[in-house]
């Protein structure tokens, strides 16, 4: 275990703007009207940014999807118990959860990390085991976690991806499982974005509107309890955070020094992110948002980093679902860079 | 050729209230939040319908690209010369457009046939031989064709996807080719939602302000020159029509009735569905709109036949690319329902 005070932050590469240029021009030889593939040739102009080239090949995709329990649930901000987070992770082991089926059908693989499950699951075959703490300290009363576990739960994901990238890797999806975790995540937006915790507070995985009420007191009362310091992305994650919210904040920032796509999922995520790009403001574009999620709150956090998500589906699952559904849309912007013919070399005639 | 001049309707089965009542009970037992799966779960749900069944499996995808020319360009109402339909067609053929990469990325079968290309192509490999004339007539002065070719050329659209249903078809999308089929398709639009032509009438393939004008002014005078019958729908296809929108019609009425999901394109495609919708209003609950084109009047197109579009991501390409985007949702919807562990399966606590 790590217990350093200080984040050996990685290197962020600067996205390469020459490339963009280039990116741009190619997409006007090819044999469509210009700018008549919309978003996916902003994205693949964007993708040829990242890399840093013109072919970008997307083979091997990876989701990781973090979990990590909450103290905060105490205080009944949830419609499911607690212990939902561990049987979810057995479930994601076994391949029956919904992350599953379709990283099955995109074909990309799946980690699941223990970042803080409140179990003991360390003989858990296929579940790889960074357990930081048995789940966060209720947020209420105590900070969620300290400095030094906040330390390395960022470094921790650092280590994931690098991992990921070390076995070959051209896309991640960043995932997470935790009951209790949009309670820390509206509290991490309300921090990082300055807007008020009603407006960034929803229902999760749907609770009645009286619950919803004591949940936006709960963060209100975390928030005044622990004051954390916007400026100090490290001290609101200590504060308020999760474990799996910290390691997500690792995986955005270690993907992108390594020149890695990280394609958000929904609310979670996206807080995660909103921390990530506090730390190091050099990953921006290297984000791609895959959806709006209808958790209040999401909007927000997509402005603050001003991301425009692929889809717009009404999904609020989480576990890397909807960054797994836009895999599809990224790799079909790259395969059209590679594959699609020019107009002189398919002999259409150009705008007359 | 076929000369008849009533159609042969192939009878559409009723959609199956039953399945789609089960298929809701289902969705409630997977392991996830009820409903947070948003347009996926209700998409699960038509499918279930569509299908009659609660195993959807969707192994055999086809996209269906029809091409026609339209004499209406003698009016300068594109961007692009006539000649590009014959030529993008070849293109299609050897596999170097949007559309094939698109196909080849999520496995999708593409059939092209000749509608209508005002050029002789008969000798070309791979493309399905059903011209029923070089090109329609210039609306502003002719009907688009004759009563006997609008006929005919829906009926051909039912022929090629019975062909396809024979070799055995789980999901089909309709794309198509012809420069000058937005002139056309906006013509169907307004005549068939009653809205004014300039409200429907957009850049198609990227004109300049002037020239938008110009085509709003030509779509007009083609309304008023044909004064098509909106109650009746082989009477407007006849008026101001294409070869290849007639074929989509057909497609669309054929896959119906085969208990086929059909996913639409963007604005031509939608066209087509106005009419075959028309012709047979028990189609709609087999249709799935894939994407919003940025092309104006596809919205009213969409309100009109009461879809939400599952994409928006600027697209105005046709071709059917935004149908074969929408295919790996659609798939998706159908493994979450066959592939996905219930709460008692996995073990996992029911809502607290």
């Amino acid at each position: 275990m790590r217990t350093t005070k200080e984040l050996k932050l990685p290197k962020i590469p600067v996205f390469d703007q020459r490339i963009v240029a280039e990116a741009r021009q190619r997409q006007e030889l090819l044999t469509k009207p210009p700018g008549s593939l919309g978003r996916l040739e902003t994205l693949s102009i964007q993708l040829a940014g990242i890399y840093g080239h013109l072919q970008p090949k997307i083979d091997r995709k990876t989701v990781i999807v973090l979990a990590g329990d909450h103290g905060v649930t105490q205080e009944g901000v949830s419609a499911y118990p607690a212990s939902v987070t561990r049987q979810m992770v057995l479930n994601f082991i076994s391949g029956g959860a919904a992350i599953n089926v379709l990283a099955r059908q995109t074909g990309a693989r799946v980690v699941i990390v223990d970042m803080g499950i409140a179990a003991d699951l360390d003989q858990v075959n296929g579940l790889v085991p960074r357990k930081i703490a048995g789940g966060t300290q209720n947020i209420t009363k105590q900070p969620a976690m300290t400095h030094e576990q906040a330390v390395q739960s960022i470094q921790t994901g650092i280590d994931i991806i690098e991992a990921e990238c070390e076995r070959g890797l051209d896309l991640v999806g960043v995932g997470e499982m935790g009951i209790g975790n949009t309670t820390s995540a509206s509290a991490i937006t309300a921090i990082m974005t300055g807007l008020p915790v009603k407006l960034v507070t929803g229902r999760g995985t749907g609770i009645s509107e009286s619950s919803l009420e004591h949940k936006i007191e709960t963060i209100e009362n975390a928030i005044s309890f622990n004051q954390p310091d916007p400026a100090d992305a490290m001290n609101v994650l200590a504060g308020v955070g999760g474990f799996e919210i910290g390691g997500m904040a690792g995986v955005i920032l270690g993907a992108a020094s390594h020149r890695v796509p990280v394609v958000l999922d929904g609310f979670i995520s996206g807080a995660a992110a909103l921390l990530a790009s506090a730390i190091a403001p050099g990953i921006k574009p290297y984000l791609i948002a895959s959806h709006l999620s209808v958790e209040r709150g999401h909007h927000a956090i997509l402005k603050h980093l001003g991301l425009d998500p692929l889809l717009d589906l009404e999904l609020r699952l989480g576990e890397g679902t909807g960054a797994v559904l836009a895999f599809n849309l990224v790799e079909a912007t790259a395969r059209i860079f590679n594959e699609m013919a020019t107009f002189s070399e398919a002999g259409v005639d150009n705008k007359g």
